[in-house]
Parts: C-alpha cells; structure tokens; sequence
C-alpha cells in the first residue's frame, strides 16, 4: 500500500503531513472569530469553512456547529467515532487523488490559511487541570537531591501514579510572554522569610492529555475505557518556582510555585494519528493493584527535545532530548487512577505527565535536573552562554516528533518567554 | 433610625430578611430554565422577573441579561458599584413602605417563588477552587496528632496562608448525594497498599469566597483592593477521605482523598450584607510580611454549626460549634497571597477557607479532630448513636449565621448525604 499523500505540499520534516492532521483553534486575523481547523503541511485547514462549504458527508458533521466555536470541548465531547470519521473525511478531501478542493480555487481560498499568518489560541477551555508526577527518573532525580539516594522514592510512588490538582486559569497557549513570579522564600540558614523575585525559574517538559469524553461524579472510568476518553495529546511546560516551591509546599503541594503559568502547545495531535507509534510502556514492578493493570502497547514513542534561546542567540540551543515511552506510568493509568475516587473529568480537562526525565543525564527534563540543583553549568553552544536556571528574556522552546519511515507527526513547538518581574 | 423591614413577612429566625438578599441560582421547576433570585424570608425574588418587568431603575441594570443567567459569573464579575446599586434597588422595593411591588398581586405571582419548592443549583460556574488551610487551631490539632505537639505547626504555616489547588468539576450544590470514594489505603504494618472503600469519611467545616472581579495573568492584587475582588461567601463541605489521604499525599498534596466532592450552600451572602459583623481578626505574631499587611476589621462574626443526621434520626444532632471569627488568616490575605506570584483569578473562581476549628474541643470543625483521629467516641445525643467518621447514608448538616440586635444575616444550610460506595 503507497502512503497516504495529499495535494498540498508537504516537506519531508514538517510535523504535518495527512497522516497527523493535529486540531487546533485559530483566527484568521485579530478581528475575525475563532474556529477549528487541522495543520497541514504549512498551511491551516479551516474546519467551519468546509462545513460552510458543504463538504462534509457524514451525517454527524454535514451541519455540525462545532468547528465555529472558539474551543474544541464540543467535538472532543462526541467521542471516536466522531473522531475517527473526521479524521476519515478530512483525509479524503485533502488526498491527491480527490479533485473536490484540490481543482478548486475558490474553494482552496475560502478554506486555507497560511500557517504562520494566523492567531493561534488555547486549543480548549480547560475546565481542571491536573498534573501528574509519572516519571520514574525524575521522581528518583528530584528524591536523590532532596532526601538521598536511599529514600529517593516515596513509599507510594511505585503503587499508584501521583497527582495533584493545578491551576487552569493560567494555561496558556505557546507565544504568551509570562512574568517571572514574586513570593516568598526562605534560606536554609535564614531566620526568616523574604519577599524576592524568583532566583530559581525552571521549565518542566511535559505531555498533557485533554479529555474529550466526560464521565459523571461517582463513575471511576475502567482501566480498560480509559483510552476512549482522551481526545489527544499536546506538548506542556510546567514552569515552575523552585525557591518558591521548597518554602511553600509542605504539607499540602505546590501552589504559587505553579500557578503563574503553564504553556501549552497549540496542536492537538489525536490518539488516531498516534497509534502507529504506540509501544510498551516501561515494566512495572511491583505490579499494580487490579484497577491500574493494563496490556498491550499503552504508550508513545514521541521525541522530545527543550531548548533555550537567550536574547544574544538566532536560535534555540537543544538542551535536552527525552521521550513519552520512558514514563512510567501510562495516560491510562493515570486517568482509570484519577476517576477512582468518583472523581468526573469533562471535556476540555487538562492532564500533565508531570515531568518526562529518561535515563542519560542529557534527558533530564527541568533545569533542577539539569544543573542537578545548580551544583552544574548547562551549555548553550556555540554562544558561549551558559545557564543553571531560566534568566528573564529566555525563551524556553519544546518539541515533540514521532518518526516514522515515511512521514513524522509531530507536537510543532511549545513556546514560552520569561518576561522580567514586577518592580516591588 | 429604625430597622428597614420588608412587605414580605420574616419570622424573626429567619436567615434571610431584608438586610441579607443573598444570591443563588434556582429554576422554579424542573423544565423552566434557571436563572438568579435573592432569598427573602420563605420567598425568592425572581431578579430575571424584575428586569422583564422593567422594576430596576439604574441604567446598569434596566436591560441587563445577567440575571437571566444560569450562573452569576456575568453579575459578579461587574464589580462592586453594580452589586452596591443592586442591594439598594433591591431593598427599595422590597421595603414594606413601597408599594409598586407590595399593592400588585399580578407582580407578585411573576416574581416570587416559595423556597422550598424551587430547585437550586450551583451558584456559579466555577473556573478554579483553591482550598487554604487558615485556622490555627485545625492546622495544630492535624499537626499534634501527626507529627507530636514540638512540631505541630510547619515552618512555613505562620508566615503564609498555606493554600493548594482543589477540584473544581466535583464542586456540587447543597443537597447533591455522595457517593463514598474508594481508592489505595496503606494501614501501617501493611506491606502493600490495598484497594478498599474509604472507612475514614470525614466532613471539613469551611467557608468559601467567590470571586466576582477577575485580575489579569502576572498582575497580583493588592492586598487594599483584595475585598474588592470578592463577591459574598458560602458554606463549604471538602468532604476527605482520610485513610485515603495519607497515603497518597506526599510530595504533592491530596488528590483522590479531596476530587471524589465539595458540597457547597446554594445562597451566597454579599460582602456588603455581612459588612455590619465585621471584626478583627486574631493578632499574628510574627507579623507578616509587608504584602500580607491590612489593617480595620478584616474578618466576621459568623456562627457555624455542624451536625449529622443519621438513618434513624429525623433531626441531625449538632457536633460542632466554630466561627469564622478564629481563622488566623483573612479572606483578603488569602487573595492576595494567591495572586502574588501574578496567577490570575476569574469570576467564579472559589476560595476555601480551609478547615475552620475553634479553641474548644467542641469548636473542631472534622470527625478527625472531634474524634481525635478515632480514639474518642462522637455522641450523637439523644438518637444513643454515635460516630467516629462518617457512615454510609448519613446525612451532615453545616448552618451559618450572623446574630444581630434586630436581625439575622444567615447562609441557610449546606447540607450533604453519603451513599454507599461502589461494589467492586
């Protein structure tokens, strides 16, 4: 079977080819409305213009209004069926071999975007956001330098994946400049605590999932449903306060250290498009209680790479290279966990991996890691920078890519910039 | 002067006379759509109805469609100018020398409805909750029975208001049944985790602050305008599962052992109404850092009662006894702590006070501290019942007043009953 090959021209390193087809929601230009559209190539493909145009055929999509709304929650709510034959239409209207659009310029000027012309906006109204803490080597990173090697691992974390709740208000969609956070911090030597700017910004490389089938308070999701209800995966930079976070985050969890902003990327790349990609996740021992016990391929090879950019520099400087398939716990586990309690997850909902660390020092996923609590210098190349953590004007740069023989899907990029703090 | 009175009759223990107005969100029967009334005595006063009537005479609210609303976001987020002209329209005419309303009976059938026969809903759509942990008296009985009297208060606990990110989809209104969580419980002989229903189902007495003006990503609140940010208050039920809760919260905070359901009171009390109980707020030693420094009467004098009903009681039996008054940390500490760090806050967004505990040991506001983490026996009075935690199908009961000379400014009741967990 040839592949798949549509009439726009797509580049062999481009993240979007037909196969991917990634959502997205976009305006045009800053006065116009917000609707849905896929990537493609380097082109946005506007999902309200083909229903406008009459092009879908499927009942479920002839006269659909959700691609005219300014979030994805609507779709993502009907589920994979509705996935899937979107997914199946869209790639039959964009095929090479279909002259509907293709031999139609009218068509083609009513319905594509120039990809870097156009607004991109958070992709959904996150209604909650969770983070989880699902990665094995960070867990143990962070243990070893807070506690020692031998206690590095909480008596939990090999049992059940560890989360908590974050903060959805300040999500934000890849460009948005964020302020370096104020707060309080405390010196192991100080008497007391002072009111400072923080001196220890960090990124944390993360996937998130976004919840597209809902559940009803009171109804865990089995274990094996639980792929059913994710929608599709986005890059996530849980940047994070560390001098903040030491003071503040006993007994009950980070919480300012958090809650100034998490970015995420605009595409949302659909478990369909990542299934040929799917792999074994890591063995767990001991094995997991009953309800967190899966088979099967249950997570992704999906390359992630971070990279800083100082004001000096063109370009980012790759500072770090992990991958989705080193996690421990999978997206499943973490969902059929999440419900557990009766707890209801609605379209739209946000979960983080927490912080995807692999096993060589070059895969460490957050600047802690990185410089292992400042004690290191991170290079930045050949601009003779060198960092341990975020300084302000940074701009810390994600991607993700699956490669396959003859396409990639990938993330495109998550970008965030740290902006200088209040003036107290 | 004497006391403002209503044509609508009040019986002196009424929590609703005409000095209170507290806002909810109710349909009048199942198929009718929702929309906002205040509470007045027996009644609530259909506000969508006054606007239709054309009774609002300010040109903030003649036209307005916010009270045609399922959730008073819209109206709380027009700030406090616009709530302050409301009460005053409000009291005007429903004062017992105006006539308008008092002498039209075709009026008075469009506009009122009998409280106990409307069906409320939640109050807002709520973005985000945050849960503080603010009593002094709560945070050191959970600290003595944890961690011994030498270390019951954490470092951190006198000089911020340790706050944490809640669930927010699991958020349900006054009257919502519950089922009992299950989750991972570890006993502490046990060598692995279990998987087992909740067997230390507890209630936390709170209140909580709804936000009505929203402040921008990176731009903290002061701490003079942080009243200005809240719209009124209401009762808060964090119902927690404590074996849960153990452990599963370290490093990162309670997760399952919260998300399962949050019950709150359907009315929200103003700030203006609950203006004439304000009082200080303990002292706090050591002062607290400069952006937490507010001075005048920065807290209420607000009775709370706890009671349980169980299956065999036709009446619940009152447990506890607290007020807000003894919470360590103000409501506008608490916003302000939670904007410094620049994290945005929406309309609608909930503020949990944390766990509100007296001095006395009457005055604990959980089955953990009443019971003393088991090892004392709750009576529930005459009934010859008696709790530790909470059992299935109990029913528990929180009440919140203001006792004045002439008048009662109450919350009516925030009431929640747990069903029996899943069969597994």
């Amino acid at each position: 079977m040839s592949t798949l090959k549509s009439f726009i021209e797509v580049s062999a390193d481009s993240h979007f080819p037909i196969q991917n087809l990634p959502y997205g929601v976009f305006k045009p230009s800053e006065n116009e409305s917000s609707r849905i559209g896929v990537a493609i190539g380097n082109l946005v493909c506007d999902l309200s213009a083909l229903v406008d145009l009459k092009l879908f055929e499927s009942s479920s999509l002839k006269d659909t209004k959700v691609f005219h709304q300014g979030y994805l929650n609507d779709f993502m709510s009907l589920g994979k069926q509705v996935w899937s034959e979107t997914r199946k239409e869209l790639q039959k209207l964009l095929s090479s071999e279909n002259p509907t659009i293709r031999d139609n310029q009218q068509y083609k000027e009513k319905i594509f975007y120039q990809i870097d012309k156009v607004i991109m906006l958070l992709p959904a109204r996150i209604g909650d956001y969770t983070d989880f803490y699902a990665s094995k080597e960070h867990a143990t990173n962070v243990g070893i330098m807070f506690r020692g090697k031998e206690n590095a691992l909480m008596p939990n974390w090999l049992h059940l994946p560890v989360g908590y709740h974050g903060r959805s208000s300040s999500v934000v969609v890849s460009g948005t400049k964020l302020r370096r956070p104020c707060g309080q911090t405390k010196g192991d030597d100080d008497a007391a605590p002072t009111f400072n700017q923080c001196k220890l910004l960090d990124f944390e490389l993360e996937m998130g999932a976004l919840v597209g089938v809902p559940n009803n308070l009171g109804e865990p999701v089995p274990i094996s449903q639980a792929k059913d209800h994710i929608f599709g995966l986005v890059l996530l930079n849980d940047w994070s306060a560390r001098d903040i976070q030491k003071w503040e985050y006993v007994p009950l969890g980070p919480f300012l250290a958090k809650n100034f902003g998490t970015t995420i990327s605009p595409w949302v790349v659909t478990m369909e498009a990542l299934q040929p990609f799917a792999v074994d996740a890591p063995h767990q021992d001991p094995t997991p209680l009953p309800y967190l016990q899966e088979s099967g391929k249950n997570t992704f090879d999906i390359e992630l790479t971070v990279g800083i950019k100082t004001e000096k520099m063109s370009e980012a400087h790759t500072i770090c290279k992990s991958n989705l398939k080193y996690m421990y716990w999978t997206l499943s586990q973490q969902l059929a966990h999440h419900t557990i309690s009766g707890c209801n997850l609605n379209p739209g909902d946000l979960l983080g991996t927490g912080t995807i660390s692999g096993p060589t020092e070059d895969s460490f996923g957050s600047m802690l890691e990185l410089s292992w609590k400042g004690s290191k210098t991170i290079s930045l190349g050949e601009s003779g920078e060198t960092r341990k953590f975020i300084q302000d004007n940074d701009t810390v740069v994600m991607s993700g890519v699956c490669k396959g023989k003859d396409y990639q899907i990938g993330f495109g990029n998550c970008v965030g910039q740290i902006i200088p703090a209040h003036k107290y």
